[in-house]
């Protein structure tokens, strides 16, 4: 039996890059989407609470089975689970190709990384891939082998309990790609930057905007590097947020 | 000089929780208040992409300089951190009273603990704290003495770099609460029921629940446990997911 591959992303089901993910996912096995009816960058692993959810079959893509959900990345993976596939555990969840990078810390507030780690949650292998360009036309192209070859692995290799990958492919250029690195999130931040304006009505408002920091850049072991010398960036990410290292400090605290 | 406090919470400025937390941090130092403008629970890390900000100067609690925002709880601790308090970086940062429970796997849903975790990543000492009660006029007092004491311990000892705590309190009750456990987060999940309706327009719509799932029933180290025998759970929290474990199985791959 061909596995059950559930596609998903953040970025909405009608976007380039998750149509690109269907066309890979489809020469590995039988595909499944279940995907945002609107963008949702930066929703991180927001779930929707307090209010009920939309699921509608759709016909974007050939010869698919695939539903619009009203909710965020991480609902559609649990509506896929719960819902959708009650007869049949998917094999495999893959989320993607966001349009954007989402190494080191952004992979808190990516919604495409959250719904692979929902699907870690759920005990499922998963993948979450991202481009390093945000152009809603971005050029996939280069990205499709390594892909196509890291999903085979996984679904040959398993991953590891607990864990979900987060893949990062360099935006399309002239430079070669030297191949694919496993390594560690850089420890980076947004040096935010609060933009402040008036509307026409006389009220203000402010616009985040701000500049990446990366403490890491004298390192190259970390995503960030990887990146910067045009390789492809695999880390490994876990939902065990438990500080080990720091659980024996605290106990050192008079509580 | 007393240490600047930065408050925030997930419910809401209005809500009870905040309103008691600010009350205990108003003994401790001088507190600033930034805070969702509305409820934003089950949030977890969501930033506000492609949308501008508002936040208006407001005065809910007296004698406190306090700011309501449209954003979600990270955004508030990033524009407190970069637009608000440009002049002095807070001492801490305590997101809560959440009203519930946020063990084990909700850590990543919860809007609660990203602000906490917001904070750890701009480098500033930062906790959750969450009463097991999703009550909206639950009764926190029982609650006050130990965040105090825990807070206290924390502006004394400092919280190890790149952690954020994790601090849940069982609700009110008869039993009496035997003391504070640092721990570490549950194995656990929600195993989740989508009940199918239709609007009075014939349209179907979803409302998710579920059941919540501990893996880790026979462990006496998680913060499952600890609740469940009535104890303050403190788990330390990290931002770097890496799965350094598995970086050396993932290495074994022919990529």
């Amino acid at each position: 039996m061909k596995p059950l591959i559930l596609v998903t992303n953040d970025d909405g089901i009608t976007s380039k890059g998750i149509r690109t993910l269907v066309e890979i996912m489809q020469e590995l096995g039988e595909v499944v989407v279940v995907a945002p009816n609107s963008p949702q960058s930066g929703m991180g692993h927001a779930i929707t609470i307090g209010e009920p959810l939309r699921l509608y079959e759709t016909h974007i893509f050939d010869n698919v089975v695939e539903y619009e959900c009203s909710g965020t990345p991480a609902d559609c993976v649990k509506i896929a689970k719960h819902y959708v596939l009650l007869d049949r555990k998917p094999d495999l969840v893959v989320s993607g190709i966001n349009h954007g990078s989402n190494n080191s810390i952004n992979v808190l507030y990516s919604g495409t990384m959250s719904a692979a780690i929902e699907g870690a949650i759920e005990g499922i292998p998963s993948i979450g891939f991202s481009l390093c360009d945000f152009n809603e036309d971005a050029d996939f192209s280069h990205a499709v082998p390594f892909i196509k070859s890291i999903t085979e692995s996984a679904l040959e290799n398993g991953i590891p309990i607990g864990i979900a990958l987060n893949v990062n492919i360099p935006a399309r250029s002239d430079l070669p790609i030297p191949g694919i690195k496993v390594c560690r999130q850089a420890h980076a931040k947004w040096q935010e930057k609060f933009d402040y304006r008036v509307d026409p009505n006389g009220r203000g408002y402010l616009w985040m905007a701000g500049e990446f920091v990366n403490f890491d850049t004298e390192k190259e072991d970390t995503d960030v590097w990887a990146l910067d010398n045009n390789f492809i960036s695999v880390v490994p990410c876990q939902y065990d947020l438990t500080g080990y290292e720091a659980l024996e400090k605290l106990s050192t605290w008079d509580l």
